[in-house]
Formats: C-alpha cells, sequence, structure tokens
C-alpha cells in the first residue's frame, strides 16, 4: 500500500475491512474497564464485525472474555449489552449452561450426560476470546497477541492511574451509551487525535478547555494556568508530566486543566457528581486523559470517569461506546443527575460523529487522496504510522 | 459440505443463497391455502428473493401460479400481497392485460393486432410458475418437481384434513400478516421443528399445550387428558393417530389436546371464533397440527384455522406470513375479534423471531459449528437431513 | 449486450452500475439551473454514486463544479444541498479554505506557507468537474465530453427559451425538493418518456393536459385547442413548433396547451403565481416543455419553471431532485403558496415513483426480458437507442 508518513491512510486500508480485521486479530485493543462489570456474574458484550464477544466477571474475581454463541444452536447467550448471571450462564434459548469463570459446558439439555461429563473435541466449552486488565482498563484481541505489550502500556500509565485504583473497584456505572455511526472507525480516531478542528465545531468544549493546549501552542494566560494546576497536582503527589506516544507506544498520558470556575467537565461549571473520586477530597478544575491505540480515550476527573472507545462493524460504520462511573456511593438524583454529567461528551461526540461521516462520504470517492497532516496535528501522524505498522 | 446428521446445518448452506434457492428450486414448498383466494379472480402474491410470484383463483376454479411480472415494462401487475381482479387482469401501468385463467396475453396496448393475436415466441402469456393443491393446501416450485410427491403428502393428511374441506371452500381470511423477519429461514424452520425453548421462551403458549407433548417425554396427567381426547376423536370419527416424518416424507400429522377449560388457541381459554368448523359442531379443547418441509406449519382448531410460513428474501431475511381463517358466515364483532383471534400466534411468533434473529447473528461468526440436537430435537434432525438431501 | 431496437433495455444495463457510470462520464447531464444559485457564491451539491460534486456560482459569475472534498481529511466543504459562500470557501473541519471561483487552495491550517503558495502536485486546489451552461442551465460531466454537443443542444432550444433569460437571472428558488426513490435511474427517465401510463395512474395531471397529445394521436378538440394556443404564441413571438429527437439528439422541446379554464400548471387551475415570468404579461394556459437525455425534464408555464432531474445513486436507488423557480420579486404567502405551486408535480412525481419501483423489482427477475414499446412509446426506444449509443 501506498504509505506516506505525515499523509492520513490509504483508501483500501479504509474501505477494505480485512485491513481492520487483521489490525484488531494482531492487537489488543480497549473494551471498557471493570466498572463496566463491577461485581461476579456481571457481563458485558460487543459486537466486532460479525462477532459477538462477551466479557464475564469471574466468581473468582478475573474478566475474561468468551465468544457469545451457545454451542447448541448458537444463540446468544448475553443478548443485550449488559448482563448478569448467578453461577450458571445459562442460554436463553434450549438452556445450555456455563461455568460463567472458565466457560465450560456444565448442562447440556436433552444430550447424554456424557457430552458433559466427557466432552468432545470443540464442545468442551465456549471459545475464549483473549482478555486482559491493566489499571482496571480492559483490553481483548481476537488473535494471541504478546500480553507483554499490555504491562508496558500499564508501566506508562500506572502512576497517572493507580491513585483512582479502577482495578480495586468503588465505582458505579452512572450511564452507559453506544451508537452506531455511519463512519469508518479510523476515521474517528484520527479525528480524535487533533484538536485544530475543535474551535470551529466544538464551541461548548473549547469552553472548558483550551484547545491550544493540546495542540502545544500555548498561551502565556494557559501557562500559567497550567502552572497553578501542576502546583495542586504536586502538593496531592499526583504525577503529571505528559507521557507522550513515541513511535513504539500506543499510549499518550496527560493531565489539563480546566477553565477558571470549572469543577469537573460540565458545561455549567459545577460539580458533574458531588462525590469525589480517587486522590481526590475536593474537586479540581483539571482532568487526566489517556488516549490508547487503536481505538480509546479516557477522562478522569475529579468527580467521574468517562471512557469513549470506538469498534468497528464494518469498513463505513462502528459503535462508538461511552460510560460514565462515578463513586460507588454516588445516588441518582441525589449527588448526580443523569443529563447533566452526560452532557459535554454527548455533544460533543456528536458534533465529531457529523465530521466523521463526512470524512467518510469522502473516502469513498475514486479521487480519494491522503491528505496532509499539520504540525497540531502530530497525534495523527503518529496513529497512522501505528496503524500502518501493525497492521 | 461437511454435515453430519444429528447436527445443524452448515455455515455455508445458511449463509450463502444459492443453496436455498436450488433448494426451493427442487422442492414444492408452502405458499397458502385455497382460502388465502376462495372466489374466481382472487390473487395473493410473495416475494421470493428477487422474483414474484402472484397466485391466481381461475375462473375454472383452479389455482394458478404466474411471475408477477407484464410482459410490456416489467411492472407488477399485483402490486399488493392480495387483490382480485375480474375477466381480465389488466397492469396498473400500461393496462396490457391477461386472462387470469391462463396467463396469456389478451391486450397490448399500443401494439399491432398481431402482436397479440399472433404472438412471438416469449410473449404469449405471463411465465407459469407450478403450483399444486392438495386438500386445499397450496404449493408452488420454482422448478419442475415431481407431483407425484404432492400425491403421496396428501395421502398422509388427506384422512385428518379432510373433515375440514379446505379444498371445497367455506372459509374466510379473517386476518392475514406478513412480518419480514432478520433472520435465516432455515434456522426459522429449525426453531420450528422443536419445543424444547418452549417451557423459557413461551410461558403463554406453555399454559395451552403442554411442550413435553411435543417432545414426546410425557407425564400420566398429560396421558389421561389425551387419552380423553382421543376418545372424543374416535366418537367424532376422527383420525388421530400421528403419522411422523421419515427420513423421505416432508410432513407430519398430530392432533394435540389443549390445556383444560381451553375451548381453542387464546390465552384466555375462550373460543377463538364463535363459529365452528369442519367436523366441529361444538369447540373442542384439542388441535390438529400439520408440519410441512420445508417451510410450513399449520393449525386447525374447532373454530379456525392458522397457517404459518416462511419464505426467504435472502439468506439473513425472509418473511413469516400467517392466516388465520374462520368460518364463510363468521362477522367480525360479532362471532370474532380480531386481535383476540390473532394474539397467540402473535406473540409466540414474536418470542420465536427473537430466537431465531439470535441465532442467525451467531451463525455469522467465523466460528459457528454446527451443535448437535438432542432427543426432544429429532424432528430438527429430520429437517437437517431433509434439507441436505434435497439441496 | 443482446439489445434490440424497439425493445426496453438490457437487465445488465439496468442492474450493473458500471454501464451508467461510462454512460454519465462520456455524457454531458443535467445538474440543475442558473436559477438554483442566483448569486456569486451560492453553491448547490449533489450526491453521484459514491462521488459528490459541488456547483458554485464564482464571484466572476460563471458557474463551476468541484469535487466537494478538502484536500485535508476529504471532508465535505458543503454539508448540506445548498449553500453559499464568500470571497473564501472554507472546510467546516479544520478551516482550509479555498477561492470559490477557481477552486485554488488559498489557506492550509497548520501547514507551512510553502505548502500554499508553492503546492505540489495535487494540492493546488479542488479538484474540477466539468460544468457547462446553455440557456441558464446547467450540465456537468465527470469525463471530458465535447462541449460542442451543448451548442448543438442550445442551437435547438434558445429559440424557446431565450424569451424566459434564465441564463440572465431574474428568478428565485421556490422550492427545491429532492427525494431518494428506490428505483432505477434509467426506468425512471424511460417511465418520464411516455404518456400511455398516464390516464390510469395520473388523474389529476390528465385533467391539465391531454395525455393523446403527448403521444400524438389527438382528437379534434385538442386540435382546435391547439390551434387557439398557437396564435397566441405566435402573437406572442413565441416560437413553438415541436423539435423532437432524431437519433443523434439529446432533447425535445414542445409546447402544450393547458385545459380551459387553467392560468397554469395547478390542479385548481388559478395561477400558480401572481407574477408573470419571461415573455407572459399574463397568465397563459400554456407550457413549454423540454425534455433531455439522460436525465432531466423542465416545464415553463408564464408563471413559474419546474426542473425535474434524476441521478443515480446505485443501480436501484436514485434522486430525484425538483425546483420549482418563480420571479425573483414574487414572495412567499403573498404571490404564490408553496404547496399550491408544488402541488402537481409532487403528486405526479409520486405516482411515477410507484410504478418505477414496481419496474425496478421486475427487472431484478431471473426472467426479466426487455418489453416491446408500442407506437406511443417512441421517445422511449429515442431514450434507449440513445442509451445503448453512449454507453
Amino acid at each position: 500500500m501506498d504509505y506516506t508518513t505525515g499523509f492520513s491512510l490509504p483508501r483500501d486500508v479504509l474501505l477494505d475491512r480485512a485491513h481492520s480485521e487483521a489490525l484488531l486479530a494482531n492487537r489488543w485493543f480497549f473494551v471498557g474497564t471493570r466498572g463496566d462489570l463491577p461485581r461476579p456474574g456481571d457481563m458485558f458484550g460487543f459486537d466486532l464485525f460479525d462477532e459477538n464477544v462477551m466479557l464475564i466477571h469471574g466468581h473468582d474475581g478475573r474478566v475474561r472474555g468468551f465468544e457469545n454463541r451457545c454451542l447448541h444452536q448458537s444463540a446468544r447467550l448475553l443478548d443485550d449489552p449488559t448482563g448478569s448471571c448467578g453461577r450458571r450462564l445459562v442460554c436463553p434459548n434450549h438452556q445450555w449452561s456455563y461455568d460463567p469463570s472458565s466457560g465450560e459446558l456444565r448442562g447440556a439439555t436433552g444430550m447424554p450426560r456424557a457430552f458433559v461429563d466427557d466432552p468432545a473435541d470443540g464442545f468442551t466449552g465456549l471459545r475464549a476470546v483473549a482478555v486482559e486488565e491493566r489499571s482496571g482498563l480492559l483490553f481483548a484481541c481476537l488473535g494471541e497477541p504478546d500480553a507483554s505489550d499490555l504491562d508496558r502500556l500499564d508501566d506508562v500509565i500506572r502512576p497517572y492511574t493507580d491513585p483512582f485504583h479502577l482495578d480495586r473497584g468503588g465505582y458505579r456505572v452512572a450511564l452507559h451509551e453506544r451508537e452506531t455511526v455511519d463512519a469508518n472507525w479510523l476515521l474517528v480516531m484520527i479525528n480524535n487525535r487533533e484538536c485544530v478542528h475543535c474551535r470551529a465545531n466544538h464551541p461548548g468544549l473549547c469552553e472548558l478547555f483550551d484547545p491550544s493546549s493540546f495542540n502545544g501552542a500555548v498561551t502565556p494566560a494557559y501557562t500559567a494556568r497550567f502552572d497553578d494546576a501542576a502546583a495542586r497536582w504536586e502538593a496531592a503527589g499526583l504525577a503529571w508530566r505528559e507521557q507522550a506516544f513515541d513511535p513504539h507506544d500506543a499510549v499518550r498520558v496527560a493531565r489539563y486543566p480546566m477553565s477558571e470556575g470549572h469543577a469537573s467537565i460540565t458545561f455549567d461549571g459545577r460539580p458533574a457528581c458531588r462525590r469525589t473520586i480517587g486522590p481526590w477530597t475536593e474537586h479540581d478544575a483539571s482532568t487526566l486523559s489517556i488516549w490508547l491505540n487503536p481505538n480509546a480515550w479516557i477522562h478522569y476527573t475529579s468527580d467521574h470517569i468517562a471512557t469513549n472507545w470506538v469498534i468497528p462493524l464494518d469498513a463505513g460504520r462502528c459503535v462508538l461506546a461511552t460510560t460514565w462511573l462515578v463513586h460507588e456511593d454516588a445516588v441518582e438524583g441525589v449527588d448526580y443527575d443523569i443529563d447533566h454529567l452526560a452532557e459535554v461528551w454527548r455533544v460533543t461526540n456528536a458534533e465529531d460523529v457529523g465530521l466523521c461521516r463526512s470524512m467518510t462520504a469522502g473516502s469513498r470517492s475514486r479521487h480519494y487522496r491522503p491528505g496532509p497532516f499539520g504540525e497540531d496535528e502530530r497525534w495523527c501522524v503518529q496513529f497512522c504510522d501505528w496503524v500502518m505498522a501493525n497492521l
């Protein structure tokens, strides 16, 4: 493929889904957090091309992945995005049952006892899908990649994420939303990797964050605000120096100050949730943000965590999933209002979706030609380089 | 194809529509009853992949099939599922006209008289589609199969169906419904061929019928109820012994008693229609049920007949058609209420559609593997064997 | 391909979009009028298969075409069907900017100055799409056809269109509507080229126009009405003799009298707009109609101009676009009511869309066979001959 670094992805990488399938078969991708399925027996499913995968929080505390397909007649064991089971995971069709921790077949309605006790090849249990957890973040892979890649990622992020102890619980899902988007998932990611489009397209978000900060070309006023925030972060014992992608890395970590008068990522500046989380005992006008290749971005504030991830259904259609996590003791209607909590990313994501649809339409033109990235789109270059290196 | 009897169908039989096209080109399939088009001139159309077929009740009393496509500019002669014509079938586009009994071209607007009187090859009339009637049931085939197959089928069912005299009229359509379903039609049929899923998925239906009866593993209470019913059937002179599929047969016939207090297939047990039909002068808590390969199932009660059939549009989409027939003199609002009459199959079919969508999604997985059928899914095994033998 | 003149198009010409792509790459097609974008900076976009083209009224007064795709990240510069820009056409994504008259790149956010001042190959500006104007009508072509074809067309129509001076302005868009239709675009055109279907399918339109007039088989009453109208046209100095397609021509021009008591193309016969246009100082019960190959038909009355055109999205789906133009000084709600103005073509087009869907469904049948055209469908024969000659 004719790829030049500094330019966007070749048309066939965008339009031919085999490339995306290869990328997701070889590399770990983000599929949520422990907060999405906090209790043993909790389940969380997602489509990926023609496959459907479910994550299960095992009774031993570990989160595993399985193909969401009963061995009997291929029905979905989990029909909704989320659910919960007890000690047995039972298929709604004919009640075949499985151990939710191991995926092993435990009951097969109508089959001789030996079918379960002495199973034939391919009928011992659900097909496993590789899932690993690091810092409370969950990663899946359809193939069998090297888990040490995730150790390296965790080495980078753990100093930042550990004070939020997502891996040790304490959170509940305030809201989980999924939108099917008529856009190529790689273009959704490229859009996410720059903020040059922000000033014209995200007027609300730009009230909260100075877009130039994202791009690196900062104003003296912003520098002053950043230095103030850094002093607070230091005082709180929080790591705060940006760790950016290098050509081999799949992660960027940064902390950003919010505009004055903002207690959280809300348009009105009021707290998104009355209860603070992790290291924070008071609301703080800042965010810890993590961008992960190939498909996610996460914002930790002092009162909630918002995870965003993208997963392709085909070359021109993907799902954008967002979870808002709050303190496990926070009470809806008392400590937070869902629409107030969710407003900024709902609005901002909708604005981005419009741009991503537009870029996707443009990529279908016979005359499409990968366009160049500017200086402030350096993370787009990193993303495209990373994609091309990992196809 | 890698097929093992006792297991479900191979993935490519499900996903590659050429197999389904071959099956329906070689074998008769159910397409309704004489009750769907009771009067001369009545028409009844259906889609099948990219074809559209119309049945016409000819003025000689015979039901025939034609491709629903005008010879002039290929418009549909019958645009709705059902309609009626007089002595001429007229295309709504330019009023070309045909003899509804023979399909012969009778008028061709704007063409010289010789075009009709001395037609060229291919312009003598509508393309015929083979349609045969047995016991009032209508069967079509896109190819030219052996009609003696239907004689053999009729030999089996006529002792049961003759008292309902569907072939000799006396019925009217209370309701005809069609639903386009995002599911593979063969999986809809497999779902129909077992009732192991019933207890968990059809709570309403299980109040009417003991699902174990369907499966063969009966309780003493059920046996007692069956014996009572059999005595009534005997007294009424009705054949009642089950005739099941053998590997070569396309049909199963059985009578089932309903739960006490049920006069018909209604959730509340009240009659579905005040007027009884066929051999019945009083309502009877039983049903005569017929399952036909490859695509239908029919329930005759003492006050109505419900026909259900499935027809593919493509590999992942099909139409489920249901007709409720009542006595020709029954009056809506007086003798029956449509929602009350239709409720059980509307609810039950919707429950099944959910399962069929789920199995269809599972069959798209690259890791799909045909699953085994248990003892109580013997009719699924018969269905799959029959499909594989007739592709 | 097996084509016989006098019969409709072969199935693969209809179903295989490569043929339509070839036709539209080699020949000019109608894409609106100067009235659709009357002021400098006005823009007008349309989809064509996977391409999106925008027309821009340049500040030099000329209308040009460009691919609607930013050189940067392929977003659409114009996201709505219509819009307007000033001296700079700015991409909504990252504000890259272009000269709306030349398409030249003028600003490239984040790129070095040399990128714009000394652009590399392929980055000088937007990709041009050939657009030509004749008599105020706009034609585009994806390839590079001979503009002299349009001169020849203009030689035919100018004597008729010049009194309406559409090329010199004076009009405003009262309404522009687009409908995505599940029909093959060539079948939409064939339907447009005959009126044999009118009497049964357009009862409203037939109150305004005698359909036999279109077909050539006129009644004495119609001849008398035509002669009256011709006398008025003569008196007004208007060309009125029909100029019909010959095998090489892409155009037909005709004037038709409307039924008595009709001041314009309205069901109630009242004027569509109080202000008259072009040569007319009083309302006149007649129309000037122009049919253009491959994709348009236009009706000029004494108070408005209605343009209709069709453009394919794929083999089975197209867009039908209609613009109603009125005098530039006409005021909505005072001089015209939009629903009253638009009613006849809204109703008539909807009636045609049903027939076109029906013919499209029929063309998908494996047994489709091009049907013969009758004497009164001579313009269909001309259209099919022209298509086959220009593939």
